[in-house]
């Protein structure tokens, strides 16, 4: 099954557009997890167990694993989410892009080492730089738009000759010419509604937008919802990390987590009605 | 020492400006290190051994540890390096970003897991996601401005309103706005000389420009060092991986490595005079 019929599955099954971020920051780990063998792991698996009825998608922070020497227990959390919630996609969040034949080599790490489901990307360095990527036909490419940071405009409002912004003009391109494989996927922050109402606008309703920004960095959720669902009320995987994995450091933080999930979602087909 | 210091050194003392892409990609160990315990790491060892006094800086591509599960010999590779070529530093090419909070742990695989002296980066979230890069004030960060693919231009060479290309926009506001520590390098690729100097006109002699695209991508060293050495007669870090460490696939391969280092040290070193 490729990627987004796998979304497209969980979107239905799970009647769910949640997307939890598996960002297991050391420092915030609860105290009940710290202590065991494969701590990392241990707090993932706990929360997988207690949302995955609950979600279209689980996205892991590369960064959070490489930071700590953990990219085994990444690994192993992949494999448990495949083993306990197959029809469930793992989007890597690595924010990879190299040279072509460098790029070969994050594809084999996101989808063969990792096996994920999908992976972020980033497109400062054009399409024949991702597009390794884009040739796993099976697997989801998601392109950084315009993300959910404070300094995002920096760059990605810069206004292009013909009047149009950075992440306006990438939008268009990247959602047809690097999309020749019906697998591209743009991340678009809950942080700015109206520029992902743009988006929306720019690449129509068979692209997905992955959606950043919601719960800790203070996103917008009825603005992205009412600027990004598409005409059947899918089209968006709105994550939420620390704002549901953190919810309780105490020997709870799995049912916190579990609550958190269900508010989000529910908040979210309360407004699909 | 920090990083430009060190670099400076490394440009002196070896008087070059050889950067050996340390790139083990699996398909081309010679066969002699593949039966090995550590092929990744014997590999990179005999060609750190036969080239680090002909070296102004090692590179090693993170993405051919993480496809082939040798994270661990990645940092013995550097951690070998610091020991036995302490003056040369390390440019970890992992072309990271992400939102600050992120950042901040990408900075750690960085520069605590991996020990490197330097890292390259991505502008395309803004300043503020390459900040906790950027406030390691003795670290190198060395910004993708134009790069070697061939598809570079797609978008580093966006026409912006005021009839600028991206990339040199990016070029003057990288070396000033976000150069508060003055440790900021940009990338430049060999296979586009015309632009390396547009950037090296824009940025003045302060910008140490890391160079890759020399060897198996074809670039244009002449064109390289007209336009893109300072004053002085350094400024650039050039590096070749495959055309130095891949040049012999027999049990020569280190000596030939060197042959090959020591033909590019000394074309560029002819140029310079």
């Amino acid at each position: 099954m490729n990627f987004y019929d796998k979304l497209r599955a969980a979107w239905r099954n799970n009647n769910s557009l949640v997307c939890v971020g598996l960002d297991p920051d050391p420092a915030k780990l609860p105290a009940c997890v710290r202590s065991l063998d494969k701590p990392v792991f241990a707090f993932n698996k706990a929360i997988i167990d207690a949302t995955k009825d609950l979600v279209c998608a689980y996205k892991p922070q590369a960064a959070c694993y490489a930071a700590q020497d953990a990219d085994d227990q990444l690994a192993e959390t992949i494999r448990y989410i495949h083993e306990v919630a197959p029809t469930v996609p793992v989007i890597l969040d690595a924010k990879r892009a190299d040279i072509g034949n460098t790029t070969r080599m994050y594809a084999a790490e996101a989808f063969e080492r990792y096996q994920a489901d999908a992976v972020t990307v980033n497109p400062y360095m054009g399409m024949d730089a991702i597009k390794p990527f884009l040739d796993c036909a099976d697997k989801g490419v998601v392109v950084l738009c315009r993300t959910s940071n404070g300094g995002a405009k920096e760059i990605q409002e810069l206004v292009l000759q013909n009047g149009e912004l950075l992440y306006q003009y990438l939008a268009e391109r990247i959602s047809t010419v690097w999309n020749y494989n019906h697998n591209v996927l743009l991340v678009t922050g809950a942080t700015c509604p109206a520029e992902l109402g743009e988006i929306r606008k720019r690449v129509g309703d068979s692209v997905a937008l992955l959606v950043p920004g919601i719960g800790a960095q203070g996103g917008d959720l009825e603005g992205v919802l009412r600027n990004g669902l598409t005409a059947d009320k899918t089209g968006l995987v709105i994550n939420s990390s620390r704002g549901i994995i953190f919810a309780s450091n105490g020997e709870d933080f799995a049912e916190a987590a579990r609550r958190e999930a269900l508010k989000l979602r529910d908040a979210i087909n309360a407004f699909r009605g």
